[in-house]
């Protein structure tokens, strides 16, 4: 079934544009862009669709399954953090000692919350700006939702004497308004600097790498889970790393294994890494088709 | 992270539509619209990043896992294909014979293949159109690729004995074409009537129901993947279902326990009934949040 809503998404998003251009030319100040008749699609289907939903639950069904077995099989597993010194062509992973406690690690924004007050102020018809992140941080603590399937999921995990550790580039700056946020929508307990790491702890930037070292160090990390490859390792966020390559590290080897055996991923075409290139980055060389009937 | 390419898209369409505009006032015949700078996010997302082809790769490692544990039992489990007299609010399955041979039924489109060839073409700047889709069709074979983890999955589900079913809404008159795009992914075999199933096949329309019934009544069906939720039941495409009551019964009750466990879901952002609806349908009424440092 073929049916489509992107083209009345864009159609709406053209006319918009088009009427408020003469606007914006005619001040200094530029005009709010009037507001789209619909959400982006990428909204709709993240936030209004069952199937987005129960992508959600599948992942974090899936987690909770794989983690319980760990914690209860005690054995002496693998970290699924990757060790120092791994490249993408050789990843290594170092063996938990007998006795080490089990943590899981996850990323806050859209893996164990949906944004939702923030993502409808900004599908109404604006840019992303890190002035109203900041501020979505500080005071939006009761217009978030848990992702589905995410509350019984780190419940079971809880309980079953696995620590929860959240890996959030949300400012450190912001930490009780953060856990707050995460206490909230019934998936905390988030404590600052124990269970919760964010951008600026350990080290500047919003490398994850330093955070999870940490975390790995204190515990034997049995699973993660993110919307975005660079909540697993900032390997997939490498400047010079081209989107196919991107991909194909991300779908061969090693990794291909870890997807639903202790690396857990949650749905976002919304924002982020995974939402961007060309035509010939999203489609490869040798499956480009034309209608043969030609132009009409 | 917050980086977004949403909005260099909607420009690059916004443009675009402001510029042909006038061509398609001056004209019967509308000119087609310009090649935009990138293709949608959603196909970006979808058919270019790491992060859908680890979710591909997730649910199929699921589905395999699940399916081989319910042949290695060979114990009588329930059909996870609902039973006739279903309801959304009841959903009802038989209970497997003993001796009942095993199956699996997946969509094909953006489930088991990703039709690179058909959204290129589409991404280039125009709508979709049923008569192009039925040339893809007849003739795309050539320009799809297997959804990541689809090929090994499928191989070692049937090398446990439980035959593989597709059931899609391709056309029955296009059997041979869309067997050999299956085949030739890696994914076959498919033979019409016996494990491919195609709109016009058992009744007219789009309904599935009735072919899954079909083959719920040849097999103990154990396992169902799809993208979208008609691909498990028609009662999700009930035309008075709203969009938040569509996401609360997938996500909730009976169904909620399927997801990962005999139900397995495909992301697929780029088309279908999951791409849909207002802001009132995709943001609830008690999560929205304004700057409140108001507009700039």
């Amino acid at each position: 079934m073929k049916g489509r809503g992107i083209l009345a998404v864009a159609l709406a998003l053209s006319l918009s544009a088009c009427v408020t251009a003469p606007a914006q030319q005619a001040s200094t100040v530029p005009a709010p862009a009037a507001k789209p008749a619909e959400p982006p699609a990428t909204m709709q289907w993240l936030y209004g669709s069952g199937e987005a939903g129960a992508l959600g639950i599948q992942a974090y069904h899936a987690m909770r399954d794989f983690v319980l077995v760990q914690a209860l099989a005690k054995r002496s597993g693998q970290s699924v953090v990757l060790a120092e010194g791994s490249t993408l062509q050789a990843p290594q992973f170092r063996t938990c000692r007998p006795d080490e406690p089990l943590a899981v690690i996850l990323d806050v924004d859209e893996t164990a919350l949906l944004n939702l007050g923030y993502e409808y102020d900004e599908a109404k018809g604006r840019a992303y700006d890190a002035g109203i992140w900041d501020r979505w941080e500080k005071t939006g603590a009761g217009a978030v939702a848990p992702v589905p399937g995410a509350v019984t999921a780190l419940r079971a995990i809880r309980q079953a004497g696995v620590t929860v550790v959240f890996n959030s580039n949300r400012q450190a700056a912001n930490a009780a308004a953060t856990a707050a946020a995460i206490e909230g929508a019934g998936l905390g307990p988030a404590k600052h600097g124990e269970t919760l790491f964010l951008k600026g702890d350990v080290a500047p930037g919003s490398e994850k790498d330093p955070r999870r070292a940490l975390v790995a160090n204190r515990y034997c990390v049995v699973a993660m889970a993110g919307d975005q490859l660079g909540d697993f390792s900032d390997l997939f966020n490498a400047r010079d790393l081209a989107i196919p390559a991107r991909r194909a590290a991300a779908t061969g080897g090693t990794f291909a294994r870890l997807w639903g055996n202790g690396w857990f991923l949650l749905p976002n075409p919304v924002y982020g890494p995974g939402v961007r290139g060309s035509f010939d980055d999203v489609f490869p060389a040798d499956k480009r088709w034309s209608d043969p009937a030609g132009e009409k």
